[in-house]
């Protein structure tokens, strides 16, 4: 199998927003022959391309698409769907697609239904982000060190994988997972989506109490997720309420144990939890 | 009223953990006369003075304490009062002390029954930390930015109040603030105590789960103290249990409000508690 040459590939990125504008950034250490975006904001289009960021920008996908091998969808999980199923047409023969949604199973189905025999669309995810949206934000940093779960279903090519893959060390991730959909969807609620959920209860919690100057780092920590990109988050955290659902119990179960042994007193239950926390933290280092 | 010259004053840290080790080395940069601790281990005492972070170390308060000016007890709560308790006697006259404790209502209700008139205790709290423990990990740094609470009552003398404001300043701490002992342990129930519990009951949910790889920064920041110091934890949520308790329903009812709306369906509800929560985190910048 002949190693992928990203120097001979064009590149293109459907969504210039912090994800996307990301890649941008980033895919320039691969040296690709061109990079591409598409993007309804033309201002963010013209920036990008002043910056040496993009090497051109579209408004439509029917131009960059039928000359592009790779494409990288950074739209939110609907607008993803559609934006492929609307430009079937346009895509080079035998193209690449691959997306940032942060659920999998949803997008892999509906996009399985109608994609065209030739195209391989490899769902991807990468555990990278920021508290704020946009292209300003976007910063080829991002990618530094972060996980990126891949969720390769049959019928994916064994080159496009390889592709991606290399595409991931080239970003500066720290290692690509692959897992099956429905399983990146169930461990996600736990590891991203019930994060953010709890992030957004406590900081909800703080009511009229002015407490801004009381603050130290664990509260800091606890809510730094809170400033959600909110259209995204609705949008996510409902595609995957069942998953959540079922973590936020277990979860409510665990807080449950430490308030019984609050009220009863009981310190050596108290004790036990915050050992058993101690050790699975440890398990995470 | 004369400005506190550090240079002509003795101080001893009572317990040389990761607090009392991070105050001796960051104290060097007042100049006192002489920096002093006592502690029951001997390896930690010859190790800080030999690396001169301490002038001299002391298995007992006896002597240290005759001939300091400032002591700050860095020892957990109920040790922190009967290291007072059992010492009272050997207090230079008029001495400032102040402690470290992370509640403040009880320590200071406690040794009020007990001290010598000329003696003058007043309350600390440094919103400071690390999610390890022991004089290894003491580091000058701990205080750099990080808020600092002091909590005066009747009593107290405007002279202690002001060295400590200095002292606090010269740690390099953001900034000093003053408040009730009762109402430092409410918010502190919500700021930190309440923290550390959901990181607590977030990592004991994860199970069996292996997803070590497959976690992300929201993850990694939630669940960040929940590798915390055992012991000094169970003595602190147990004795301001009832704060914690309060804090902990209004919890469950925000968390509950964004469980109802997953489990309608419900869109709009959902959306308006994450933009509230953008909100409330916006508050906190």
């Amino acid at each position: 199998m002949e190693e992928p040459d990203f120097r001979k590939m064009k590149i293109t990125i459907v969504g210039l927003g912090l994800i996307g504008g990301s890649y941008a950034l980033a895919l320039r250490k691969l040296s690709p022959k061109k990079i591409w975006a598409v993007d309804i904001d033309k201002d963010t289009l013209e920036t990008a391309k002043r910056k040496g960021i993009i090497d051109e920008g579209f408004s439509l996908g029917t131009l960059p698409l039928k000359d592009s091998d790779l494409v990288i969808v950074c739209l939110y999980p609907e607008l993803a769907i559609s934006f492929i199923k609307e430009n079937l047409e346009h895509f080079k023969k035998d193209a690449i697609i691959t997306d940032v949604v942060g659920n999998k199973k949803k997008v892999i189905e509906e996009i399985k239904l109608f994609l065209r025999k030739d195209l391989d669309f490899v769902g991807g995810h990468p555990l990278a982000g920021k508290e704020c949206s946009g292209f300003a934000h976007a910063s080829a940093d991002i990618f530094l060190g972060a996980n990126y779960l891949l969720t390769p279903v049959s019928g994916n090519k064994r080159e496009s994988l390889q592709l991606l893959k290399k595409m991931i060390r080239g970003l500066g991730c720290k290692e690509a997972f692959c897992l099956d959909p429905e399983e990146h969807d169930k461990i996600i609620a736990f590891t991203s989506q019930l994060p953010h959920v709890l992030a957004a209860a406590l900081i909800n919690s703080s009511g009229l109490k002015n407490i801004d100057n009381l603050i130290g780092g664990s509260f800091r920590d606890a809510t730094r997720v809170a400033r959600m990109n909110v259209d995204l988050w609705t949008e996510l955290l409902m595609e995957n309420r069942e998953n959540i659902l079922t973590e936020v119990e277990v979860f409510v179960d665990n807080l449950a144990k430490i308030q019984l042994a609050l009220q009863k007193e009981d310190c050596v239950t108290l004790r036990a939890i915050l050992e058993q926390a101690n050790k699975e933290k440890e398990a995470f280092k």
